[in-house]
């Protein structure tokens, strides 16, 4: 099965353990197989090789993303990287050029679009997998899914089937409704709208084609800012007579809330937390070294990270976004393809960072204008290069490090740094890298 | 007016914003005249000092809250200190003691002792000044504070004066009752004991002399961990026929939980932290950098330090000490009387710290068995002396020393230091100290 998992989404709603760097999908809140923390887009990509274990999934996203997904998927997924924001239609279209230019997907083979964030059962990706065979066939140009609705939600499009059999042609297609007209779609028949595709992969480039002018999947990199935001299926799906719509009767969670991710989760903490016997519908998800002490609440959600604290009652905890917009601050930690770092102190004219290499790893040779540096190695064995000159280094040595100063470090085994930065204009983008020639 | 304050207390019931260090007179969440933040402990000096600008004022308390005593003070108090704890009758009469023969108070002149922590306006102090005058009559031997009752506590011990004159001859004193005994006492005209004694300093010198064998204060000092432990109210209290107590009509507040402790104070927010508009009756006290944002809540107080983060029902939150006990975790901040540290990363062999001196404070000359240490100056300016040899230092310096090697530092200014303890086991007994020549 070729599958292409959509991640998108910003740091807002599940603050403060998303932020401008880790969408929601990234966050490890999940219990894993072995009894680890696995986060959304962990879970989803190994339901998807339990069901197919050739399945070739590649992720289509934006470059704030790539760190993460390299850090949680490593090298076993394919990333289509979209250079900036312009809807569902140019990014199913750049993937799909992706899929066919780069890794030689064939025109007349079906792929699968998918959000990368459903929280459902193994039985959901049985159903993509159905999907695909479905495209293959050739019997409609699209086939979508859709998921039997379980309230008159008015969250999300509904797809109104012309039979009730498990594959059947689609009548229409609603916009988000109210309550009321929902519950009349529900009346006939009407299924949520899953958002997703499956498709031959010639069917969507000759789409692409008629609406953009472009010649290959570098050419459309090439010239993706110039393109029109607008959504695959305002594009697309409204445009298509030969679209049929798959049952799906299983579990399907949109957890884009704490409310609706505290529903979700297996159990009610996540970290180091205390809640005394008459807390009740408490949820604790805590990223920070330090204990938290919850008594006699009901119906909260506690969530803490170096970006902050969030206390909340859970129906309330939808209304967070503008409150996290107000805050406003720079990143206090993030995933990186070579490990992490964590903010861990800020001063007006320093900033103090945990830094964690994982074994193998490196950064990116590189320099600061504006700001010395100073690493104090925490533990493990590694290297650092510093204007050419490679040292090995462990626990307790110090490697200080002027403005203007190329510098790296390689991790042989795993590297804790602490990194005191020093300067009147420390920000991120201070930064100029460099080719390291070995 | 001599004034002893009994400064004792644990960490426990205001966690995590005290702990085994700072007890809860030292938190700072009072708005002070300029301003700023004051602990209990300043604010009532601050009081005394406003109401009798000669007050001599020495705190009786541990080893333990010399440090904070003098951050907070300077050296504006005296200081006499336990070296262990035996209840208030030791420690009176060791406070009195001191008062004879360090501080040079005659036998005839009044003493006052007072809790370190009473929540009261500037009345209560005009009433200390009256129970000196009182005192220095001689009337009685003791003369007492009889605080006018709001409800019918079972927390206090009650006075149950012969008159309802403002001054009178105590009848008896009552144990703790339950609330029903409460009321009839307050039926009868009873007053709850504040925990104030007025006396002639040589009448307690006396009493001293009868029960403990000892000749001036430093013996007293030296054999003090021979003592019993006994209350001053039995020792002395409730053996004595020529008591008086004087009525105290104003407000007074015992804040020894965070209930009580929010309820005192002026503003609902101490630190960072926003509050939607949903939130009723929600304190937010929070020591840490980040943000705290709450929703929804009622009845809740929110703290933070870095020991950790309290959520609790504000009812609930009495109930705090068992779960305190059992997080048992190592001291995560302190005042010092040179300025002030806080642990900021805590990993198997290492500790990183951030160290805070004050304008013209030093560290102790010190050395560690078995950790090395590396600073790196994050602003100001001062000296280091490592190894007998003294160097100036500023932002940027990064100075490393071994086990076993001597160092300190001196702040010229106020001077920030990233602190990285290395080492299999960091501590904080590994500490030697050594006298500096200079």
């Amino acid at each position: 099965m070729n599958i292409i998992l959509l991640s998108g989404g910003s740091g807002k709603r599940l603050w403060p353990l998303s932020n401008d760097i880790r969408s929601k999908q990234f966050i490890k809140l999940f219990k894993s197989a072995d009894g680890g923390l696995e986060s959304m887009v962990q879970r989803v990509h190994r339901q998807i090789t339990k069901v197919d274990d050739s399945a070739r999934v590649t992720i289509a996203t934006s470059k704030s993303q790539v760190a993460s997904i390299r850090n949680q998927l490593g090298d076993d997924v394919g990333v289509c990287v979209e250079p900036c924001r312009r809807d569902t239609f140019p990014a199913i279209a750049l993937a799909s050029a992706y899929l066919h230019d780069v890794m030689g997907v064939g025109a007349d083979e079906p792929v699968v679009v998918c959000p990368v964030d459903p929280f459902v059962n193994d039985d959901y990706f049985e159903h993509l997998q159905m999907l695909s065979d479905l495209a293959a066939t050739g019997d409609a140009n699209l086939s979508l899914m859709g998921i039997e609705p379980t309230y008159p939600s008015e969250k999300y499009g509904y797809i109104i089937p012309k039979t009730a059999d498990k594959t059947s042609a689609v009548d229409t297609f609603k916009e988000k409704p109210d309550a009321r007209t929902a519950q009349q779609y529900i009346d006939q028949g009407a299924l949520w709208n899953g958002g997703v595709f499956a498709y031959k992969l010639g069917y969507v480039l000759n789409r692409a084609h008629e609406l953009i002018d472009f010649t290959d999947y570098q050419d459309l990199f090439n010239k993706y800012d110039t393109l029109t935001k607008i959504s695959f299926d305002y594009a697309v799906v409204e445009k298509e007579s030969q679209i049929q719509v798959l049952r799906f009767p299983g579990e399907w969670k949109d957890i884009g809330t704490w409310n609706t991710l505290t529903e979700a989760m297996s159990e009610s903490v996540v970290g180091k937390a205390i809640l005394n016997e008459t807390c009740e519908n408490v949820h604790v998800l805590n990223e920070l070294d330090m204990p938290i002490l919850c008594m006699g609440l009901k119906d909260v959600v506690v969530s803490a990270s170096p970006e902050g604290i969030l206390v909340s009652d859970k129906e309330q905890s939808s209304y967070i976004k503008p409150f996290v917009d107000a805050i406003n601050q720079q990143v206090m930690f993030a995933d990186k393809s070579w490990g992490n770092f964590r903010v861990l102190d800020v001063e007006e004219n320093s900033m103090t960072i945990k830094v964690t290499l994982n074994p193998g790893q490196r950064m990116n040779y590189h320099s600061h204008e504006h700001r010395d540096e100073t690493w104090t190695i925490l533990s493990g064995t590694g290297r650092t290069i510093v204007d050419g000159m490679e040292q090995p280094v462990q626990a307790g040595d110090v490697i200080t490090m002027q403005a203007g100063c190329r510098h790296t470090v390689i991790a042989d085994t795993e590297l804790k740094i602490m990194e005191v930065q020093l300067g009147k204009e420390i920000n991120v983008h201070d930064k100029q890298k460099y080719e390291l020639e070995e």
